[in-house]
Order: C-alpha cells, then sequence, then structure tokens
C-alpha cells in the first residue's frame, strides 16, 4: 500500500523559499503568478494491508518525525 | 486559479533524502515502511481564468525553473 504525505508551512508562517521561487519566475516573464508556497511531498511504501490503520501509522509518523507542527501541517493520502 | 505541481525523481534515480527518512523511521519503530520518495510540492496563485491555459503555462514554469527535467518528473493539478 502507498501512502502520500505533504507537508506545507502554515498560512501564517513565511516561505521564504516559496517567495524566492515567485521572484524568479517574474523574472523569467510568468507575471501572473501572485503567490507561491513551496511545501515537501513524502511517498512511502507500507506492509499494513487496512487503509485505516495505514492512515493512523502515517500520522503517527508525521507527528513523530516527517512534519514540525509548530510552523508546518500535513495532509495523508492513501494512494 | 490555484495550482499544485508535484516534482519526484524519476524512478531511476537514487534518493538518500528518501532513504534517511526511510532508516530514521525504521529506527523509530516503523518497521512496516519499505520504501520512501521525498519530493517537493509547489502552490502557485495564478490570475488565469482558464484552467487549460493555466495548466500550460504551469508546464511551461515547469521546464524552465521549477524541474530538472533531466533527473525529476513533474505533474501539474489545478485546485
Amino acid at each position: 500500500m502507498k501512502a502520500r504525505v505533504t507537508i506545507m508551512l502554515k498560512d501564517g508562517v513565511l516561505d521564504p523559499q516559496g517567495e524566492a521561487i515567485r521572484h524568479a519566475l517574474g523574472g523569467l516573464g510568468f507575471q501572473s503568478v501572485s503567490g507561491v508556497r513551496q511545501g515537501k511531498v513524502i511517498e512511502l511504501d507500507l506492509a499494513a494491508g487496512d487503509a485505516e490503520a495505514a492512515r493512523a501509522e502515517v500520522a503517527r509518523m508525521c507527528e513523530g518525525l516527517l512534519a514540525n507542527t509548530v510552523i508546518e501541517k500535513y495532509a495523508v493520502e492513501i494512494v
């Protein structure tokens, strides 16, 4: 079973990397881009057979290692 | 209009960052994880009104700046 975790900075948190991308896109002529946020995506191959159990286990991984929940939010998808 | 770009290393390309995450998860007791791949996600706020035009413009941004298409693959979603 595969799980995909998307980790983004929370909405109020400044994202200098996203801002740098927006600036670079503007310099390349993509003026229509008004905002950019960059995050991480982590794809996991899991042995778990049950989707709900897998989702709960991945949430524990996020809380314990993958995400910094002070400044980041995460979303888990089972794919 | 919002677009989300997911950028992952191509399948044959070694992903040491993913491997480090897998190792760390194993050390925390998550033995059921057999493989990890890490990538980037970029969320863009666009002025374009038409979904197809937006998708084409974001694909041009990926080819020109966001992804290294020699070793990375990208997927564009309009959300």
